[in-house]
C-alpha cells in the first residue's frame, strides 16, 4: 500500500504543470458573486473540469441565485463517503490598482500563481479534484465514495444553500466533510479548523427632519447622528462588554480539552501587530489570552457608519439621517435569530424605538467535537504528509455556512486546505504557492486513503 | 420733511423696474466663495454698481482670500455715520436639480426674483444702495455719512475680515451698524436682531489599524468607529446636556428686559414642525420655552460622520478610520477658544488621547443691549414704515462676524433686512419678493433719515 501511495505522489509531482494550468484556467474565469460577474460561465467551467476528472456532475440551480455544482464518484471498495465543500465564486478584486498583475490574469511569479480566487477557493477546489484524479489514475478507482459540493454564493453568505441542502438531503449525505479552507502556518505546520463562529449583520437607521436643517436650529431639531451615537453606546462599552440584555446567556465556555489545543497554537503576535501598525491589541490582549478571545469571545463590530456632511471643511447642518452597519460574531451556543431579537428588544426598552434595524446575512456558530475520531484521522494524516505537528483550532474566528451541513448531516466537519500564510485571500495580489498547492494535493489524496481504512 | 420723504417713496416706487434689473444683474454674476467661482468678477460688479449710485469705493484685497468692497458717501449735514455690513458671496447652489429655474438665471415668477443670492445677501445689499440712491436723487445729498462694507467671504466664515478691520480701523469707524439680514415674519411684522450666537466647528478623527481588517479579528483590533461613538457620548447625553467640563460656566442667563421681548416673539411652531416633518421638537420643547432654547441655549451638533463601509448590504470589516464633524453654537459670554480648550482637555482627561481634534471656523457670540437708543430708533422706524409692531430678537440663533465690528467699533449693531419668510436662503429656489424688496428699500431710506435726527 505504502508503495502504491508513493506512485500517487509521483503522479502528482509529475503532473504539476498540468495541475497549475487547470487552476490558471479557472482563475482566468471571473466569478464575482457580489456583482454577478462571470458566475454562470464559471459554474459551467467547474462542471467541465469535474467531468474531465471523472466525476458525475449536475448543476443545481435554485429558483433565484447562482448554480451550485455537484459532483460525485462512487467507490466499489467502500460504503463510506467523504464530502468536500468548496466554492467557485470569489470576492470582488477591488482595489484593482493595488494588484501587480491583473486580478484575473493567473500570472506566475516566483513560484506563485496570482489571481483572485487562486487560493480562496479555486486553488483548494482544484487541489482536491487533482487528488481524486491521481488516485483514479494509479488505482483505477477511489478508496471511498467522494462528493463535491461547489457553492456559487459563499462570498455573499450562501443565501440559497439551506434550501438546496434541504431539497437534496440524500445527495448531500456523507460520513464526514472536508471544509473549504486551511493550509500551513508560517512554520509549516498544517492547520485544522473544527468550527466557525456565527455571524449576524445588521444595519441601524435613524431618521430626523425630512431634510438637512441649518444647525442654528439645533436646540429644536432632533439629530439622528446623536441618536445613533447614543444607541451605539448602549450596545457596547469601552471595556468591550456587549450590553444587550441576555447577550452572553447562551455562551458556552471552551471545554478543557479544547483549551489544551488552544494553548499549543503558535501565535505570530508581534508580526501581526507590526503588519497592522498596532502598538497593542485591543484591551492589551496578548498571548494565549488574545488567542482565546479571538476564538471564543463573541464580538460586536461597527463595520461602517455615515451621516450628514463628510466632505472637506465644515457644513453647519443637523443631518436628516444617520446609519451604522454592525456585525456580531457569535460563539456556540448563541444563534443569530436570538441575538437579533435581543438587540431589537434592548434598543426598544432603552428608549430607542425610533431606530430601524435591518437584518442582513447570518450564519450560526458550529463546531465538531475535538474528540471525534475523524479529527484524529485528519490530524494524523496531516502530520504524516507534512512531517510536522498538526495545529488544531477547536473554532475558527471566521464564519460560513458549515452549520447547514452539520445540522442536516450530523457528521464531523474539518477544514483543511493548501493555502500558505501569505496567500492574501480577500486582498489584492491573492496567490497560491505552487509548492503548497502540490503538497496539499498529496495530503488530500492520502486523507482519502486513510479515511477508507479508519474505523 | 414728511412730504419730502413721500417724494423718496415715490421715487422708489417709480423705479422698481430699474431696481429689480440691478438686482438681477448682480444675481446673474455667480460668486460662490466656497468654490472660488466668479468671486473677483462679482466684487468688481458690486464696486461698479456702488459707483453708479454715487459712492466713493475701493476694493480691499487681503494678502489671501477674496476682496472686500468698501464704499462711502459723506454728508454735509451730519457728523453721524451709519455703516451697512453686507456680503456679495453666496452659498453653493447645490442641489441644482431642485431649482425650478437656473440658480443664476435671476428669473422672475409671480412677483419674485429667483436665484442664489437674491435674498442672501445681494437683495439686501441692492435694497440699501437703492435707498441711498433715492435720498440722493430727491435731496441731492444724504442726511448722515454712510459706509458700506461688502464682505466676499461671509459664507465661508469671513476668515480675513478681522485682519482687514484691524488694518483699516478709521475706515470702519461708525456710530451704528445695520447688519446684513432680516425682514418680515409671516404676519408682516418687521424683525430686528440684536445679536448672534457664536460658533466653533471642529472635526474629530480616530485612527485604527493601517488598513481595514477582516472583522473576524475584532477581538484583537481596535475599532476607531467604536472609539468615536464612545467619545461622542462623553460630549453630550440624551438629555441634551453638554458634558464637557466647564462648558456652561460662562453662560450668562438672558436679562429680564430681554425675556420681555422674547415672550412677544410670534412663533409659527406647528407650521415649522410640519415643514420639517417633525411630530415634536427636541425634548418636546414648545412655545416660549422652545424660543428661549433656540435663542439662549448653547448647542452641540454632529454635522456629519463617516467610517468604514457605507454601501449597500454588509461588509465585514473593522474600519481603519472614523471621523465626525461637530459644531458648537455659543451664547454670551462663552468664547470659541475657551470651548475648544475645554473640549480638548475633556477628551484627554476621559481617556481619549487618541482622538485628533481639528478646529475649523469660529466666531464669538455678540449682542447689542436691548435698551440702546439705536434699537429704539430702528424699531420705531420699522413700525412707522411697515405699520406693524416690530419683533425684537435680543439674540439670533445664527452666527456671523458681528463681534469683530462690535469689538473694534464698540457701537450698536442691529440686523434688519428685506427678506420674507419664504425666501429659501441657503436652499434651492432662493428668491426675493419684489414687494418686500421695495418696502425694505423704503425702510432703509427712512432709517437713514430718522437716524440723522435721533439723539
Amino acid at each position: 500500500m505504502k508503495r502504491q501511495l508513493e506512485n500517487v505522489y509521483e503522479y502528482i509531482d509529475g503532473n504539476t504543470r498540468d495541475f497549475v494550468e487547470t487552476l490558471i484556467r479557472l482563475v482566468r474565469q471571473p466569478s464575482i458573486s457580489a456583482k454577478g460577474e462571470g458566475v454562470k460561465e464559471c459554474a459551467e467551467l467547474v462542471e467541465k473540469i469535474m467531468r474531465e476528472t471523472g466525476l458525475e456532475t449536475k448543476l443545481i440551480q435554485p429558483a433565484e441565485g447562482n448554480p451550485l455544482v455537484y459532483g460525485e464518484i462512487k467507490s466499489k471498495e467502500s460504503d463510506k463517503t467523504l464530502m468536500f465543500y468548496n466554492h467557485y465564486d470569489v470576492q470582488p478584486p477591488e482595489p484593482i490598482e493595488q494588484w501587480i498583475s491583473g486580478p484575473f490574469s493567473g500570472e506566475i511569479r516566483e513560484g506563485k500563481i496570482y489571481g483572485r480566487g487562486a487560493s480562496d477557493n479555486k486553488g483548494n477546489l482544484v487541489s482536491r479534484l487533482k487528488a481524486v484524479e491521481a488516485l483514479l489514475k494509479i488505482f483505477g478507482e477511489l478508496p471511498v465514495n467522494v462528493k463535491f459540493v461547489v457553492d456559487g454564493e459563499e462570498e455573499i453568505g450562501s443565501p440559497h444553500l439551506k434550501q438546496i441542502i434541504e431539497k437534496h438531503k440524500e445527495l448531500f449525505a456523507a460520513d464526514a466533510v472536508i471544509w473549504e479552507f486551511g493550509g500551513t502556518n508560517r512554520k509549516g505546520n498544517p492547520c485544522l479548523y473544527l468550527g466557525l463562529k456565527g455571524i449576524l449583520s445588521v444595519e441601524l437607521q435613524v431618521e430626523g427632519a425630512v431634510r438637512d436643517v441649518h444647525s442654528a436650529n439645533a436646540p429644536l431639531v432632533p439629530n439622528p447622528a446623536w441618536r445613533l451615537a447614543w444607541a451605539l453606546n448602549l450596545i457596547k462599552n469601552e471595556r468591550e462588554e456587549i450590553l444587550i440584555e441576555g447577550f452572553y446567556e447562551n455562551v458556552r465556555p471552551p471545554l478543557p480539552e479544547e483549551l489544551q489545543y488552544v494553548e499549543k497554537i503558535p501565535f505570530d503576535e508581534e508580526e501581526w501587530k507590526e503588519e497592522l501598525g498596532l502598538k497593542e491589541f485591543l484591551l492589551k490582549r496578548s498571548g494565549v489570552e488574545a488567542l482565546k478571545a479571538l476564538l471564543y469571545q463573541p464580538s460586536c463590530t461597527i463595520n461602517g457608519m455615515i451621516s450628514g456632511y463628510t466632505g472637506v471643511g465644515s457644513k453647519t447642518i443637523v443631518p436628516k439621517t444617520a446609519m451604522a452597519k454592525l456585525d456580531f460574531r457569535l460563539v456556540p451556543n448563541q444563534t443569530p435569530s436570538e441575538i437579533f431579537r435581543k438587540l431589537v428588544n434592548h434598543l426598544r426598552n432603552s428608549g430607542f424605538k425610533d431606530i430601524k434595524i435591518t437584518k442582513y446575512g447570518s450564519t450560526e456558530p458550529v463546531k465538531t467535537s475535538i474528540t471525534h475520531k475523524f479529527v484524529k484521522t485528519v490530524a494524523e494524516t496531516a502530520e504524516k504528509v507534512y512531517g510536522k505537528q498538526a495545529v488544531i483550532y477547536p473554532l475558527s474566528p471566521g464564519s460560513g455556512p458549515m452549520h447547514l451541513f452539520k445540522q442536516v448531516l450530523g457528521c464531523p466537519i474539518v477544514s483543511v486546505g493548501c493555502s500558505h500564510p501569505e496567500s492574501n485571500t480577500h486582498a489584492p495580489n491573492e496567490n497560491l504557492e505552487i509548492k503548497s498547492f502540490i503538497k496539499g494535493t498529496m495530503f488530500i489524496a492520502t486523507l482519502l486513503w486513510d479515511f477508507a481504512s479508519s474505523s
